[in-house]
C-alpha cells in the first residue's frame, strides 16, 4: 500500500482504577509496556508515523513507545475534554496531510496489524472513514453499528437504541481509520452538546455522513480489543496474550505439556521440536533452539539454550547466559553472563556467574563463582574437559586449565594450569567420642535455658 | 444493629465422603480450617455468640472456630436425626432468649457477612423466619422457593415439585434467621413423618406458616454457598476464595501477572503497587508493602517484606523474616526468623537463619548461617555495610561487624570486629599434571568394574 | 467374556502437523507415550493380542506400545490408501480366527477399557459389527450415527446429511468392534470410489448391512475419544487426562490444593489422606503413602515418600529416593539414589546423592555428598542420630558413623567412627581493619576503570 499513514494512539487516558503511581499504558504485558505493544503493531502495518497523545509519565510512555522504524510525535493532552478533543491534539501531525490517519489506544495491546490493513483498504477503495468493529455475544454497554447498503449509518449508545438495535451484536470499537485530508474538517465539526459536554470521536461518524462522505466499518477479532481499566483486566489481557502466544509456539511444533502454566515474554523465541515442561517463566531476550529441553520449574531471561541442551528442574538462567549444544544446568542452579560449553554440566546447587565453562567441564554440586568483592566484579574461565569438586568457591579473576581437577571443597585463588590437580582445604582430623561430649554439653544448654525461662 | 443474635453452626456432618482421619470441617481453605470462615464472616456481621454444633474432633473443632469477640458454646451431637434435630441440640444456648437465631454451617467456608445481615435486617422488619436463598442455573437437586406476595409460602423439594415448580431456578440454601423467641417452639413442631425418618430443618416454613408467621426469602450469591462434601469439591471451594480474593487485591492495585498461579492465604495483606510475578505461593502471617516485588517461584510465609523490596525467584521467606525497604533476597535463599536489613542483599543459595542481617550488607553466594547445633538453635548478628564472601560458613553464635570481610570460603566461628577481614580457609596448592593421574586411576577402576560385572 | 478379540490399532497416521521428528503416537502424555495408553487399555479390557499397524519409527512404537500380558504383532504399513486399508493390513493377525477384532487409534490415548467391553458385549449378543460412538454438542464435521429400531443403519458424513440429519449429535468415533470370523469378507469389500480414492472403514457399515448383517452403535463419552494431530491438541489430551486422574484421586482422600497445578505421571501412586500443595511435578515411578506432605514447588520422579515424611517446599526427589516414616527433606535439596531413615531431616541446599543416611540423622544446610569423580560414582553412608554440620563436603567412598558429628565447613575424605567429632577446616584468621583497606582497594581498581573506559 502507498498510501501514507499517521497513527494517532491515544494515551492519556486516566487510570484512577489502576490505582497505579504510573500511567497506565506503562503496565507491561508479557514484560512489554502495553503502549509498545500497539506501537509494535502500528509499525507491523507499515506504518511510518506516530502521534502519540499522552498525560502523565510523558517521556516515560514516550520511551517505551519506541519502535524501530517509527517516527513518534508526542504531543501531550492537557485538557480531558473527550476523545474528538483528544485527537485534535495531534493536529499539527495530522496536517502534515497523510492519505490515512489510523486512531488506536495505547490501552488495547493485543489488536494486530491486521485490522489496520482491512480498514485501510477500505479507505483505499473510495471509503471516507472505516470505523473497526467487532462480532461479540455480550454487546451490553457498547454501541451498536447501524449498517445500511455496506454503509455505517451510525454508532448507537446503549442508552439511545431501540430495542431492535440492542440486539445487535456488530459494536464500535472506537478504533477507526480517516480519510487524511479530511480528517481536521470532521474532527472540528463534533460538537459537545451532551450530558458531560464532551467531545466524542464516535460523533464523526454524523459529522461526515451529514456532509455527504462514506463511512463503513471492518470486523477485528473481539480478542484483539481488550482493554484494562484496572488490575483485574490487565491480568486479562495478559492470560488473552499468553494463550495467543501459546498456541501459536504449540502449533509452529513446541511441546508444552501444561501451556496454562509456561508465561512467555513478548520477544520469547522457541524452535520447532523443543520440550517446555510445565511451570516455566521466561522474561525477555531468550532464544531457545531445536530439541532444547526445558524442565519444570524454571526461570529464563536473556539467555539462550542451543540444540540439545537442557535445563532445570529449578534452573535459573538470567541475562547472558549462553548454553551451548548438549550442555546441561540443573536443579538449583543460577547461570549468569556465562559461556556453557559444549556437553559441560552445571547440575547441582551452584552458581557461575561472570564466567565461561569448557568443552565437556562438569562442574561439581555447591560451586561457587565468587565474581563480586564488594564492589568489582571479576571473571573467571574454566577450560574445557576441567573437573571441578563439589563444594568449592572459585574466588575471581581467576582461570582454570583445561583438564584440570579441583578437589572437593577447594577455595581456588590463583590459575590453575592445565591437567593440574589443585587443593584448597584443611586436613580431616578425628577427635573419637567427642560429639558425645559436644551433645551431652549442648543438651546440659537446653536445660539450663528451660530452667531460666520456667 | 441493635437486636441480639445467637448464630447455630451445624458443623457435625459426617464426612465419609472426605475419605478423611479429621471432621470435614478442619479441612482448611486459604490455610484455614472451613470453621473458622464461617465463624469470622458471623463475626464480622457483629455476632457475638455461637452455638457450635459438634460430632467428632469435638476438641479440634472448637480451637478451630475460635476468633475474637465472639463467646463460642459446644454442643456434642451425639444422634443423627435431621438438621432440624441437630438445631435443637442447641436448645441451651437458643433457650438463653435471643431476638434473632441464626442458622448456618460449618462447611461452607464462602459465606460472608452480607446475607445475615441481609436476613436480619427483614426480621427486624417484621418476618418471623427469613430464609436464604440463591439463583442458580443449575436448580437440579435443590428445595425451590415458592414465593407469593412476597412471602416464602414453601421450600418444595425436587422429587414434590411440579414441571412448572422445577423451571425455578431461586432455591434454598439451607441458611436462615428464626425469630429467636419462636424459635423452639417452630422447631419442636418439625415432623419425621418422611422416608428416612429425620427432622428436616426445611420443614420449618410450613410449620411457621400454619400458625400465621411471615416467612420470607433473601437472597445469597450463589458462590458463596458451595460446599464440600469430598476433595474435588473442597478443592473447588479453594478455588473460588482464590479467585475472589485475587480480584479484591487486583482491584485495589495489586498487580498480578497470572493470578489463577498466585495462592493466598486467609490473612495475606498486599499493598497496593506491589507486584506479584506467576506461582508466588503465601502461607498465613504475611504483609508486603506498596512498592515490593514478589518474582516467581517465591514460598512466603510469616514474613514481612517492605516497600522497594524484592523476593526471588526461587525464595522461600519463612516466618520471622522481615526484609526492610529495599531489601533483596535472590534465588535459591531461605531467610528465616531473620532481620535483612535497608539495602541488604541475599542474592543466591544462602541460608539465613536466627540472625540480624544489617544495612546494605552484601551476602555472598552460597553463605551458611550454622544455627543448630543439634540440639540448640543460636544467633548470627551481621552488621552494617559488611561483605560476606562467597561459600562462607557463619557458626553461631557469632557476631560479625559493621564494615567487616569475609573471605570466600571461610568457616567462621569466632567474633569478627568492625572493618576488620576474617578468613578460615586452606592455602591453595597445585599439583601439576596430577588431574591425568587421577583420572587415569579413575578410568582404571571404571574399566576393572566392568569386567568384575561382565 | 470367553471370546477371543484381537486388537488392530492403527498407529500409522502422518503428523505433518505435529512438526515433529518422530512419530506422533510417540509423543507422551503423563509421561507414556500415546501408543502406551492405547495399549494399556486393551489390556484392561483383558484383550491379549495385538496387531500394532505403524508408519515411521516402527520400532520405536512397538517398544513403546509393550505392556504385560499382550502380545503385540507389528504391521509397517507402506501405502496410505485410507482406514479401511490400513485395517487390512493386519490381515495375516486377523485371519488367525478370533471372535471379535477390534479397530481403536494410536493417538487417542484417553480411551478406557469401558467402551471396549460395551461394543464386545453386543457383539456378543448377536451383532455383527459394533460402532463405538459419542454424544457432543459440537457435532460438526463428524459421522453423523443414524439409527433405527436399535440397528445402526448408516454413517452419514457431514457433506452428505440433510438439514435433520445435521442435528443429530450422536457421532462417529471411528473405533468399532467386528465380528472376528466376517472382519475379511467385509473389508475386501470396502470400496475407493470416493473424491480421494480412498477406503473409508466408515464403509463397513454399509457393506454389512448390504449382507443383511447386524450393526449396531454403542457410546464412550466424548472426552475419552479425544485425540491429538497437533501440538495444541495435544496439550488439550494432556490436560484432560490430567484432570480425570486428579479427580479420582481427590475422590480417593487425597488433598490438592490447587488440583490444576498439580502434573502426574501414568502410574503415580498417591495413597489418602496425603496432602499435595500447589505446583507439584511427578514424573514417572512415585509412590505416596498416607499422611504425607508434599509441599509446593516439589518434583519428583522414581520415589518413594512413607507415611508422615514431608517433602519441599523446592525439593528435587529423583529416582531411588526413598524418605522413611516422617523423614524430612527441605527446601533447594535434590536427593537421588538415597535412603533417607526414619525422622532424619535434609532440610536445607543439600544434594544428597548415592547415600544413604540413617535414622534421627539431621543433615546441615549446604552439605554435599561428593559422589562423582568425573568417571565414577561412589556411596556415601551415614549412620543414625549422626550430625552434619552445615556446609560440609562429604567425599565419597566415605562412611560416618552413628551418632558421629561433622563440624560445619568441613571436608570429609576418611571414615568417621562412631560418636567421633570429625573436623576439616582451617583455623579462623582476623586482620583487623584489613576490611578497609581491601575496600579502598576495590574502589580504586573501579574509579580507575571508569578512567580507562571514559
Amino acid at each position: 500500500m502507498s498510501r501514507s499513514c499517521l497513527a494517532v494512539i491515544l494515551a492519556a487516558g486516566e487510570s484512577t482504577r489502576m490505582k497505579s503511581s504510573m500511567s497506565k499504558v506503562l503496565h507491561p504485558v508479557a514484560g512489554l509496556p502495553m503502549i509498545g505493544h500497539v506501537t509494535r503493531a502500528v509499525a507491523k502495518a507499515g506504518i511510518s508515523d506516530i502521534a502519540l497523545v499522552v498525560g502523565r509519565d510523558a517521556e516515560k510512555v514516550a520511551a517505551a513507545a519506541a519502535v524501530d522504524g517509527v517516527e513518534i510525535t508526542t504531543v501531550v493532552q492537557t485538557q480531558r475534554l473527550g476523545t474528538g478533543h483528544a485527537v485534535l491534539t495531534a493536529r499539527d501531525s495530522i496536517a502534515r496531510g497523510y492519505d490515512d490517519v489510523l486512531v488506536t489506544y495505547g490501552d488495547a495491546p493485543l489488536i494486530t496489524e491486521a485490522p489496520f490493513a482491512a480498514a485501510r483498504a477500505r479507505l483505499a477503495a473510495g471509503a471516507d472513514i472505516v470505523v473497526i468493529g467487532f462480532n461479540t455475544d455480550k454487546p451490553t454497554g457498547y454501541g451498536r453499528l447501524i449498517v445500511r447498503d455496506g454503509e455505517l449509518v451510525a454508532i448507537r449508545e446503549e442508552k439511545d437504541a431501540s430495542e431492535a438495535e440492542r440486539a445487535i451484536t456488530w459494536c464500535n470499537s472506537g478504533l477507526m481509520v480517516i480519510d487524511g485530508h479530511k480528517a481536521i474538517g470532521y474532527l472540528e465539526k463534533i460538537g459537545n452538546a451532551n450530558a458531560k459536554g464532551e467531545y466524542y470521536l464516535t460523533d464523526i461518524v454524523e459529522v461526515a455522513r451529514a456532509e455527504g462522505s462514506k463511512v463503513e466499518a471492518v470486523e477485528a477479532p473481539e480478542a484483539e480489543l481488550a482493554g484494562a481499566n484496572n488490575r483485574a483486566e490487565l491480568a486479562v489481557v495478559e492470560r488473552l496474550w499468553q494463550e495467543r502466544r501459546r498456541r501459536e509456539l504449540m502449533i509452529s511444533g513446541v511441546t508444552m505439556i501444561a501451556p496454562e502454566t509456561v508465561f512467555l515474554a513478548h520477544d520469547t523465541a522457541i524452535a520447532a521440536d523443543a520440550l517446555i515442561e510445565p511451570n516455566v517463566v521466561f522474561g525477555p531476550g531468550v532464544t531457545i533452539d531445536a530439541g532444547a529441553v526445558i524442565h519444570a520449574f524454571s526461570h529464563i531471561e536473556g539467555a539462550h539454550v542451543a540444540s540439545g541442551a537442557t535445563v532445570g528442574p529449578f534452573a535459573r538462567l538470567r541475562p547472558g547466559a549462553d548454553l551451548a549444544e548438549g550442555a546441561k544446568v540443573g536443579n538449583f542452579c543460577e547461570v549468569k553472563n556465562a559461556d556453557i560449553g559444549r556437553g559441560a554440566k552445571v547440575n547441582h546447587l551452584t552458581y557461575i556467574g561472570d564466567a565461561s565453562v569448557g568443552e565437556a567441564t562438569n562442574i561439581g554440586a555447591g560451586t561457587i563463582t565468587c565474581n563480586y568483592d564488594g564492589v568489582n566484579k571479576h571473571k573467571t574461565e574454566i577450560g574445557a574437559n576441567a573437573f571441578i569438586g563439589s563444594n568449592s568457591a572459585l574466588v575471581a579473576p581467576v582461570t582454570i586449565g583445561n583438564g584440570a581437577y579441583i578437589a572437593s571443597g577447594s577455595v581456588i585463588t590463583e590459575a590453575v594450569p592445565d591437567n593440574a590437580l589443585a587443593l584448597g582445604r584443611a586436613r580431616q582430623e578425628i577427635k573419637p567420642e567427642r560429639a558425645t561430649v559436644l551433645r551431652e554439653r549442648a543438651l546440659a544448654i537446653k536445660a539450663a535455658k528451660k530452667v531460666a525461662k520456667g
